[in-house]
């Protein structure tokens, strides 16, 4: 199988997972045990914080470990949106989208700003929609649908700018290890995902600066300095560390890889039949695509049995037969419906590509001539 | 090492583990993927998903999987105690506390019915508790520090005879695969987690009775029925499925081994510096003992040189020196800073259970010895 999903999930770095096991097994210990080897394992853990945290973020900033980066979402904007309005965009993960909307069952106003084509956020209408009652903006740094990359940096900024005492996250799951990031001041939190990276499950982070106050969403043992409860996932964590120490080390040079990949595909495609969804500035990482008047799912199935694995939009929201995201790109229904999202691996094989694009020439094509 | 601190974390069930790992590398698949490697992985996690519930619950309850099982008492708690008042008790493990706490700070009335010396609930307190506006009982099932067992099912009964409309909860971390469980309808949700009975970290349940409703803590993709957001974390269900496989097989049996180390433990450990706080009825998991006048965690640190890992209460709250439990127990400070608990595995030999007990009354007498 050719496994074009990365987006959803990935293979978990194998090697990481052989340099971590002995914290699933042997130091097994809970890292708040107070003996010496519970407390090794503490180290090891405050290691690994250490080791992730310098890979996107300079001094000023710490990480809290959390299970899932949709935890870490959902943590960001149950702390932070607590009074006022939420401005967030029509771009997000469901993590962040649907946390809003519980927040607007809660009476807080969310104000959704607009989509541009390409699905990155129409700044200026995001920056309009402030006022003296924002408590928090919410903008995601990578959209997982279409790869579109929002500057956060410059956003950020416009909204320190606008008043400095308003809240700023972002959803960085679909950035974290594989776009550059160095997290500036006007970022006061930031959520991010193992398992997109080569990591396992069971593990995300909230990052956050330090002074910035975050409140707990789950209560217990005090975990995390008091601001994430539950005994930590030391193998997890481990095993995150190491993968993103692999992923970091090679990310220029894995941007290059799925760089050509993506353009190969983009120009490969049958115009005829495929229009290119993602912009070229998009991280390459994902390609959002659409067979117009074709069905997504069809073809999905089809690319299935030719052994090419791909996704229809957001593997989470795979239930509604249109993309949320895709219709506030402008898109209508008919060009919704044939949506595709490639999302590549830095460690899969040119091979690959090139078979991945002949078949999903040959399936939509055989598929258009069935639906005539 | 001999390890007596399995009410903190287990070694993972190693067989488990092996049956387990290929949904950790070659069956790496998002379970919401549409391609059929994608719903292969959902079906093997329904299947861990229903036999984990047949262990423990009749027809009428579902399982919702959680990343821990602090997450599933969070959520049972900011699901069920949205008004009027929250009936608990002092003997909650933190997880159920501190959200108590978080509640209170919310503007929800929080009452704590009284322990017993053991450490269970005073159950005629708690029901007197109970009111018009009640509308969450939480109780511990199996006490974290002292082992001591709360009949649940009575208790929730009598709280549905009270007023059948009261959300019941029960936190059952140490109860489940140790004790035999059979929820009643009476109890509306309960609480587990995997790491306490040789699964790995990374994943709990909160089950529900079926007609139950029950509010997301997190949100998003809609995993788990829309109760639970977040990619599932399959390996962890899986190793937990075929832990449990284990541990329920052999639950008689492996309760009549551990009572005999208990039983031997309280036989043997030296009455002049010893006392032993957990009661008879306790579950024999756990022994809580205390060396009056002696600090625990000096007595921890040296049996740890001794090569015997026990605990001081919980790991959890292991930051403070007075356990909050032992305290609402009756415990004097005096007594409470002795506290050490032993937690056994079935897994454990004989022999290393006559070694700490040596260890244990000869460190208790040469620091007895020190400190005069």
């Amino acid at each position: 199988m050719i496994y074009l999903d990365n987006a959803a999930t990935t293979a978990p770095d194998s090697e990481a997972v052989s340099a971590a096991i002995k914290y699933l097994q042997e130091q097994f210990y809970n890292p708040s045990a107070l003996y010496g080897a519970g407390f090794a394992v503490h180290q090891a853990m405050e290691e690994a914080r250490k080791n992730l945290l310098a890979k996107i973020a300079p001094d000023g900033f710490e990480w809290i470990f959390t299970a899932s980066g949709s935890e870490a979402d959902n943590q960001a904007l149950f702390s932070s949106a607590r009074r006022g309005n939420l401005v967030t965009t029509e771009g997000e993960h469901a993590a962040v989208y649907r946390a809003a909307k519980e927040l607007e069952n809660r009476g807080i106003e969310v104000r959704f700003a607009k989509l541009r084509a390409d699905g990155s956020v129409d700044s200026d209408d995001l920056i309009s929609k402030l006022d003296a009652k924002t408590s928090l903006v919410s903008v995601i740094h990578v959209n997982n649908e279409t790869g579109a990359i929002n500057d956060i940096a410059q956003i950020s900024s416009k909204v320190k700018a606008y008043r400095p005492n308003i809240a700023f996250h972002s959803d960085g799951v679909q950035a974290f290890g594989k776009i550059p990031v160095v997290l500036p001041r006007t970022i006061d939190l930031y959520s991010v995902s193992a398992h997109k990276i080569g990591g396992i499950r069971g593990v995300g982070g909230l990052i956050k600066r330090k002074s910035f106050s975050l409140h707990p969403l789950i209560f217990g043992g005090g975990q995390e300095n008091g601001l994430r409860s539950g005994t930590e996932n030391t193998f997890a964590i481990k095993q995150f560390e190491f993968a993103a120490a692999h992923k970091f080390a090679s990310l220029e040079q894995d941007l290059k890889r799925v760089r050509v990949w993506n353009e190969r595909v983009r120009q490969g495609l049958n115009p005829e039949i495929f229009e290119i969804l993602s912009s070229e500035g998009a991280s390459p990482y994902i390609l959002s695509v659409t067979a117009r008047g074709l069905r997504g799912e069809v073809l999905l199935h089809m690319l299935d049995d030719a052994g090419i694995q791909v996704g229809t939009g957001s593997a989470c929201s795979s239930k509604n037969r249109y993309s949320r995201v895709m219709l506030a790109c402008g898109l209508d229904e008919c060009r919704a419906d044939g949506v595709l999202r490639l999302s590549f691996s830095a460690r899969q094989k040119d091979q690959e590509i090139e078979e991945a694009l002949q078949a999903m020439n040959a399936c939509a094509a055989s598929l258009k001539e069935r639906t005539r």
